[in-house]
């Protein structure tokens, strides 16, 4: 049957979906209601039409600025800066953070060739220089790209007004020393904080 | 972001798929190109008009009779009757059988309520009588409810000149007699064949 076989080959593409996932989901919405098939494909169709980038920020958002970057109460002189504008919402989501942010849009690879003008780096540095901007939170992944884009920040971040910071690295909370690797168990060393 | 949620709220309500793989899913969806998301709810759509039923033995189908029942190399004489829909293309993809199907559409299960008038029947018993039906081979799953639909079955077609056979029951190809569960290992041994 074409039109499964096709769909099957299209969902088989989303991450963490295999062939036999995507037939499974297939099957699914082959047997649910029409209402269900119908919703499912208007919404997918919408997203990205519904779904820009903030312009100041470049975070994910519907109207533009982002209700972050306009909102009263969020402290405009603490800017976060990360990796991809899905970071923003797993941040936002642990409503731990009160200042905005700044997506980058890739990390420096050198290996994979990606340099310093792969990085959206205009509005963050104009930030810093036309606001009093007192802190930047750099928060890419612990992992070397992430490293070495947040050492990079630092170097061109330096002659500003702002703090430059960097999310603390260590073992997770619920997590094990048995199962902690070994650079986390170093860094969590090194990283360790006065009780 | 309404549009994110609505579809993570969507996407969740799929087999296997929790909130975070949706999110994810959804993200994926978002950072792909236009054409991905626009080919993806275009073939969601499509599915359900494109796919029916086979008015003869009840599989999914996009032309009405079935390839399996219009085709002149299928054998006729042999049915294998399945539970669902989905479970024809299983047993196509063994690329085992050259007979032709029966879907029941359910299982009885007594527990549940759900008795015989729950079965399609019907075309089953006038494909039985009217043609030269040699075996009824019965592909239910070996659980409590397969097992029960397959001793009714039998029931049902006793008087018939159909032979009822039931698929075999044992330690999986490739399988581990330590892992094999109990019943599954008595089963293996009732029905062991000489070598």
């Amino acid at each position: 049957m074409k039109a499964l076989e096709e769909l099957v080959g299209i969902l088989a593409r989303l991450p963490g979906i295999g062939r036999k996932s995507a037939a499974r989901i297939a099957f699914h919405i082959l047997k649910s209601d029409d209402q269900y098939a119908a919703l499912l494909a208007e919404r997918i169709g919408a997203l990205k039409n519904q779904v820009r980038f903030c312009s100041t920020c470049g975070s994910y958002t519907e109207e533009d600025p982002c209700p972050v970057c306009s909102s009263p109460v969020r402290d405009k002189t603490v800017i976060c800066v990360v990796e991809q504008a899905q970071d923003v919402m797993t941040i936002e989501a642990s409503r731990e953070y009160r200042g905005v942010y700044h997506v980058l849009g890739a990390l420096l690879s050198p290996l994979d060739g990606v340099g310093p003008e792969a990085l959206k780096l205009d509005r963050l540095l104009d930030r810093v220089r036309d606001q009093a901007v007192s802190e930047v939170v750099i928060a890419t992944n612990p992992t070397v790209e992430g490293d070495t884009t947040a050492l990079y920040l630092k170097k061109v971040l330096e002659g500003s007004n702002a703090r430059v910071t960097r999310l603390a690295t260590g073992i997770p909370v619920g997590g094990d020393l048995e199962y902690a690797d070994r650079l986390t168990l170093a860094r969590s060393f090194r990283g360790r904080v006065p009780l």
